[in-house]
């Protein structure tokens, strides 16, 4: 994509209503733009990074058998009213049509997925079975000021899983552990990403979340290395490893990325969810559920991967594979050289963000960096000069390097789609 | 995908809550759920489907030079303020949240894309430009009984165009008459539906909308058959073709599938959305609007392309490229063909819905004309008598055609994906 034809446009200066990185590094780099406290618009760059983030959570999703479905966000009350969640639930939008028929804005699923299962599931034939969705969620959060960590609308997977006893839903539980650090690892943030023992409920000791350790985070978990879990801090009456025992924990600050939750019969129970075993006898149904928020991922990702500079893209989410940018343009010979490699790399199907606008060196760096994708390939009469070679700078380290024309595809062949 | 995989099942009765032959088909095949009247979730074929649809639709937004970005679905009350809206549309759903602060649920986005717009552009050489989205909208219907035709929530495509003059503005209204008419090509609908003359509101002589010719739509539409469109009866003082001024126009029930609108400085005006000239002299900027909603698309198609046993699919939005049946698989030998030849699909990157299981011809062949899949692949041990064939049946005509096994995938070859 040539950046000319962009409509978005970096911003020198931080915005003044963001205190958080991401809203602030997003905002200047022209990924997302604020509606409202907590209420985001993503720009073509944001939906090319979100996209990538679902692309990887449906194969992993897939990967567990599990099928793709889309549930609404309007909710009937009286399925809320059915859990007593309608009343119980503080952050609950809720609407009220002229004939004064009511609906919570969904802020999760379980209210809708368990009734829509009742129609399908009626044997042990059946089971297990999984379904997840990429939606979004709504949720009354009067203090939203960390960007992406916490909206009042934001897109989420989540998943729900139905099983016929205790053991298979635990198999499927701990296997969905393995998923999420796969989905964690493939975006960049698995070394600083802790699975971490939280508040289960009525129905079980536990839940897991998954937190990812930095500053800017708004929650608090004890850490322990050896184990390389942790305990969140509201949970936790002391200092001590979930896992291990051991109490020399620390105390770190994090963002919870992700949450799975043996919810076992608390929702099947209301909408009498149950199944008929081989014996013929009526049993229930025990269920998991599985959440990651991708606005709120994408979010984290910034935080952790970021410099005074701007964001540094994980290669596996950037907006595009390569940054190609021409500096000089004016001059004749580097116009040529930079759109023939743009045009042998839009060929070979490699996305590139191709910086062709008349501008400054130093404002057309500024913005690769600000934009932060991984590799940034720079053409100017200096590289020409050298000979067919350009220069292929990285992202973070700064380092750069002088590569001949004729390999850079091969040297990119790997981001191609 | 396997049959016994996929959690749903098809139902033989139509459901006692709709009357719409579309919901009637689609929840007996599984495609959707009904939550509440004009709610619905979609299920895994049903999201197949809707994501074909979504393909072939970004696949021409990008081609018309639009970005895709993403807006949200809580809107500022002040932003509809401004427009006069908040007051004036009848069925916009409002929420409050607990401190008072109000939100209009986005039934169209004009009141956020200004505002955003209005960031990016200053000067001519920022224009023209076009955004676009897909994205969930709400609308306050109180008697939806349409099934996917009228809903209180939908998905829908909304793009929005900016342009410097009224010249600039025309011609890209006009391209995206074709653009649209290329569209309801690829779903297969284009025969029977007709660009038509509606409504322009204060700022133009008329709207457009393209209307899906079917006795199940709810608008009436006067068709001019020489020149292939339409003026809708709500405004049409008289029977009279709008383009050769015939007055032998035939009355039709329609679907409204999608609708232009050239906005011009509407929305402009209220939000100051101006720009720079040649000459530094600030001027307004003018704005087209275009809409097609995907899941009354899927509706739309359901209508005009099932029978009696139930809905047949175009080959582009088709679940799967193909429906394989294995009748008597209990037979070890039709078994072993049948997984043979869905591995061998499978390789080949075709979509296949395979129906492994053990049920009988009549429920399997019953299930693949509701499905709809416009080929179906049977193996039996009658074809199997024949040598190493197979029966390929069309789905609209019924006609069956023997096939080698060995000509199978470049039969099937334009369906890989």
């Amino acid at each position: 994509m040539r950046f000319s034809h962009l409509f978005t446009k970096t911003k020198k200066e931080a915005p003044r209503d963001e205190v958080a990185k991401n809203a602030v590094l997003l905002v200047r780099g022209g990924f997302i733009d604020k509606v409202s406290a907590g209420v985001y618009t993503f720009l073509p760059l944001g939906v090319r990074v979100l996209k990538k983030i679902e692309a990887i959570i449906r194969f992993e999703m897939n990967t567990m058998g599990a099928q793709e479905i889309l549930m609404p966000s309007l909710h009937p009350k009286e399925n809320w009213e059915k859990t007593g969640r309608w009343e119980s639930m503080d952050d609950l939008y809720k609407v009220t049509d002229t004939h004064g028929r009511e609906f919570a804005l969904g802020p999760t699923h379980e209210e809708i997925v368990v009734p829509l299962m009742r129609e399908f599931i009626s044997s042990y034939k059946d089971l297990p079975v999984a379904v997840y969705q990429f939606q979004n969620k709504f949720r009354m959060e009067l203090r939203a000021k960390s960007g992406l960590l916490r909206g009042k609308e934001f897109l989420m997977k989540d998943m729900y899983s139905f099983h016929a006893d205790e053991e298979n839903l635990t198999a499927y539980y701990e296997a969905m552990k393995e998923t999420y650090k796969r989905v964690f690892s493939a975006l960049g943030i698995s070394s600083r990403t802790y699975l971490t023992f939280a508040s289960g409920g009525t129905f079980s000791k536990y839940s897991h979340e998954f937190q990812t350790v930095t500053d800017a985070g708004e929650d608090t978990i004890f850490l322990c290395e050896s184990c390389a879990v942790a305990i969140n801090k509201e949970i936790a009456d002391e200092k001590k490893c979930p896992q291990c025992g051991r109490t020399d924990l620390r105390e770190k600050r994090s963002i919870e990325v992700g949450n799975i939750f043996e919810l076992k019969t608390k929702f099947s129970d209301p909408f009498g969810l149950s199944y008929k075993d081989e014996k013929g006898n009526l049993r229930p149904i025990l269920m998991g559920c599985y959440g990651l928020g991708l606005s709120r991922l994408l979010g984290a990702v910034v935080e952790v991967s970021s410099d005074e500079r701007g964001i540094i893209w994980p290669r596996s989410i950037a907006p595009f594979g390569a940054h190609l940018t021409a500096l000089g343009i004016e001059k004749q010979n580097v116009k040529e050289k930079a759109e023939e490699i743009y045009k042998k790399l839009s060929e070979a199907n490699i996305e590139v963000l191709y910086d062709d606008r008349e501008a400054s060196a130093g404002v057309k760096l500024q913005d690769a960096d600000l934009i932060g994708i991984p590799r940034v390939i720079i053409i100017s009469e200096r590289t020409l000069s050298k000979g067919d070679v350009v220069e292929i700078k990285d992202r973070e380290s700064a380092a750069t390097e002088d590569v001949p024309i004729a390999e850079i595809l091969r040297r990119f062949s790997s981001f191609a789609i």
